[in-house]
């Protein structure tokens, strides 16, 4: 099972790739799509799904995890964020991938084992729980974090590999 | 010249076609696309997605007009109005079409003269300026007015028909 995580941002979407094989992980990809802040903002929005919908072609997820946003920042960046996220949770649906949300606190909880944990634990975490990896950017470790929160919540809830080996 | 407004919203986001030929506008078609509030996120951003492709390839617009959104509302709906603003920029983008952006109070400056104007005025400007016109609800009232603001611009700045009748 191949997923997709990935963190949203208009200047900067990073993207991980994960394999999960029962309760082992292992790192496949990552990345960060940027778009150019001197375009207009539509054209930024191609930017980020032309680069999207190339990483799925290229790297053919199962499915896909999308952190959650934060809302507490000023409106003009709440809005920014919402309209590259939307990006974001579109070009898997229309891949045919289920997309799955989590909140940053979920993220991790579930990778460093508390909730409000430093950036620099989750990036060690992230290292330790992909064993060779060296990600592409703060963006794109975020990105795999989000990956490993969804392979560890499908792994609690019985829907990972099963004994035939077949995910259901 | 034929253009397409859009009123975006996660719910309901509203379109309307027009046609400018010079000083001239006259209505085409008009609509509302919905999304179902019960589906997943990503479910309803794709509703919204092809829903636009529809109208897009239906109508085969020149260029678009979306309206800029209010960001003085709390930060859930600001949100999820960016996600739904998001579809609303990249469909006709990636159509190829140029997307323009106009403030909301730009908007009813242009159809009513005043940029305080109620949405009653609004919607009477826009029957008046397009004659037999019956818009599909407020929404779509809402995207036709971004359409008329838009060929006012277009007409202002040169930008309409020539003497020769070709668009530069």
């Amino acid at each position: 099972m191949r997923l997709i995580g990935l963190d949203p941002g208009l200047q900067r979407t990073g993207w991980g790739i994960i394999e999960a094989r029962g309760s082992r992980l292992s790192h496949v990809a990552d990345g960060v799509i940027t778009s150019n802040a001197a375009e207009p903002l539509a054209q930024r929005l191609v930017a980020l799904f032309d680069g999207l919908q190339q990483v799925l072609t290229d790297w053919a997820p199962d499915e896909a995890a999308v952190e959650e946003t934060f809302v507490n920042k000023n409106p003009t960046s709440t809005l920014k964020l919402g309209q590259a996220r939307g990006i974001a949770l579109l070009a898997p649906a229309l891949a045919g991938l289920p997309v799955h949300e989590y909140a940053p606190n979920h993220v991790k909880k579930a990778v460093v084992g508390v909730g409000h944990a430093a950036k620099d634990q989750v990036a060690l975490m992230v290292r330790t729980l992909l064993p060779g990896v060296t990600p592409k950017g703060a963006d794109a470790v975020d990105a795999l974090a989000v990956a490993i929160a969804h392979a560890h919540r499908r792994g609690r809830s019985g829907l990972g590999l099963g004994a035939a080996g077949a995910w259901r």
